[in-house]
């Protein structure tokens, strides 16, 4: 792989060590502000970009095929899973989702980072598979109060389906430890400047810069 | 230990999840930078505090006893070693140096960090008795004329001392591989954002925020 230069280090002057790409797991209970995030990462920075599930659910109205999900047929599907091309799937209500390996793959070995919006379920298999490569991050929210309350302004959803969703917050929340690293959304901004220091520490682990060897022979033999 | 602020968290209104603290290291070959990262460091952030070591050496014009050294004799650092009331030590020269434990450890378990200016030696040794506490970065330059630039304009020293410590550094950059983190020092500014965002990450870390559970089951009280 030829050097390139990390997204930290914009100074087109410095010749940065290549690196290997991280998969950067966000998972919360709905309303927590992951969705919002996920977002402001993939707008801000331009090495990660987003892991784009196969579905055999229909196209809804507004989504776009390759951009929301690859759509694809159940035998396609169960093609995958056979051949061991998805890292991760789900059935869910007799739709099948799944996040297909070779995309994610490319995507590290170029040094690019590949951004998830999975829950603890997905992770738990990504995790088996990945393992160096993953860096998991839970979200969680301050407070219940402020969890309905950011439920409820979000959308046109019935009081039911609020209800519905707090229950599950609960279930989910209860996998908070299974995660490298736990984010408080007590205030978007700061929650995002933590998801935002976590990858950019995570992009200076050691063993991702795969080029420090060579760097550091380069250095003794001009010394 | 009650609940505190974590000092990426300001707001006083935000009861922050207790955590422990965590041990930095940062070593480098010396010309790299190092030292004014630390000094950066300790200036900015308020909850890391420098390690001050005991030395039996004497004490120098300028240095002032318990800020810059604990400055004891021999007989109390043999019985220190003897006791295990040092986390390192080396001997330099006939002088005896060495990382006292008591401070460190009330720290870490106020919720403090500990910043360490040592080299890799020490760094083993630390390695071996806090583990999961340990952070260690360390610094590189970006290039040997860049090096040498530094440690010529820093000081009135001798050409003959210039070139032994630029034939130490070799030495100093082998151990590279022993670090967590690798930051190359490009730009001062830029590897000082470096530093903060490895910090701000490993507090993040869920095996630090000792709060959690009590935290998470608060909230799943509330549903």
């Amino acid at each position: 792989m030829a050097e390139r230069a990390q997204a930290s280090h914009d100074d087109p002057g410095v010749a940065a060590v290549a690196r290997r790409g991280l998969m950067l797991v966000l998972s919360s209970p709905s309303g927590a502000g992951k969705t919002t995030l996920s977002r402001r990462l993939l707008d801000s920075d331009p090495v990660i970009e987003l892991s784009i599930s196969v579905t055999t659910r229909a196209r809804r109205n507004g989504e776009i095929d390759k951009r929301d999900y690859h759509f694809i047929d159940h035998a396609r599907f169960d093609a995958m899973v056979r051949n061991g091309n998805l890292l991760e799937w789900a059935e869910v209500f007799g739709n099948c989702y799944g996040t297909p390996r070779e995309p994610v793959e490319a995507a590290l070995a170029a040094g690019r980072d590949v951004l998830f919006d999975i829950d603890w379920q997905g992770t738990q298999q990504l995790r088996e598979k990945a393992d160096r490569d993953l860096v998991s991050v839970f979200v969680l929210p301050p407070s219940i109060p402020d969890l309905e309350r950011r439920l409820r302004s979000r959308a046109q959803d019935s009081d039911a389906v609020i209800r519905a969703r707090m229950d599950k917050a609960s279930d989910e929340m209860s996998h908070w430890a299974e995660y490298d690293y736990v984010v408080i959304n007590h205030d978007l901004d700061q929650a995002f400047g933590d998801v935002q220091a976590i990858l950019a520490a995570e992009r200076l682990k050691r063993e991702r810069q795969t080029g420090l060897s060579a760097f550091v022979r380069r250095l003794q033999a001009d010394l």
